[in-house]
């Protein structure tokens, strides 16, 4: 069901900081930014080969990556999954016994459909599907 | 610099109940196991298209994964990334002023020249290289 890591999250203090740290340290090229006003979250989308670093800042300290931050501070937040449709792979998840965030599909920040399943049901690791 | 995604690290508690579910809910395949008695790891490698899941399990409470999931849990551990030679690539990262954890590459668990850069560096991120 899973055709490849889509992407990595990261949850950062700065986003313009991290920006140049994946940039200047490791060549990755920023491809991509998107605000979400309503989540609270500033992303950057990094290129990395045929996947990608989502950096991930709070524009409010109540925001989920807000809070992310507050609890655990900053470091690896998600990992994110092609896959051929999201809503069969909703299904699957929920077949399998899966908890999931989302029912249905909702439109990302890249502009393609995407879901969470809870982390609790993936050993602690948030997980993301995206429609690649 | 960094050419992909290599793999995403994972602690698990269980690793037999976690490639369980990587393969029955996700289609993931189980390509290679490897354990190294000195660090108290013992792993799973599930392929996602050109990637893979490190799934890690301690096989003792005081070795660093035992600690991690005492610590925080379990859930994403590392982030790994395929680079052309591990040591330019501790080479450009020491030039940027990151920490390092390893000062030479050396063997990993999979057969390839392996180093790791310390999450302080890179915001709580901790970093592989794998030589690919």
């Amino acid at each position: 069901m899973l055709k490849s890591i889509h992407h990595v999250g990261i949850a950062v203090v700065d986003l313009e900081d991290s920006i140049r740290l994946y940039r200047d340290a490791f060549g990755a090229e920023l491809v991509h930014r998107a605000t979400n006003e309503k989540d609270g979250l500033t992303a950057a989308f990094m290129k990395v080969g045929d996947g990608e670093l989502e950096l991930m800042a709070s524009t409010r300290e109540d925001s989920p990556i807000g809070k992310f931050l507050a609890k655990r501070g900053p470091g690896i937040h998600h990992v994110a999954f092609a896959v051929r449709d999201v809503a069969n792979a909703l299904a699957e998840a929920k077949a399998a016994g899966l908890e999931l965030i989302d029912a249905e599909p909702r439109m990302g920040m890249h502009g393609s459909r995407i879901a969470f399943v809870h982390p609790k049901s993936v050993g602690g690791v948030l997980t993301e599907f995206v429609e690649a």
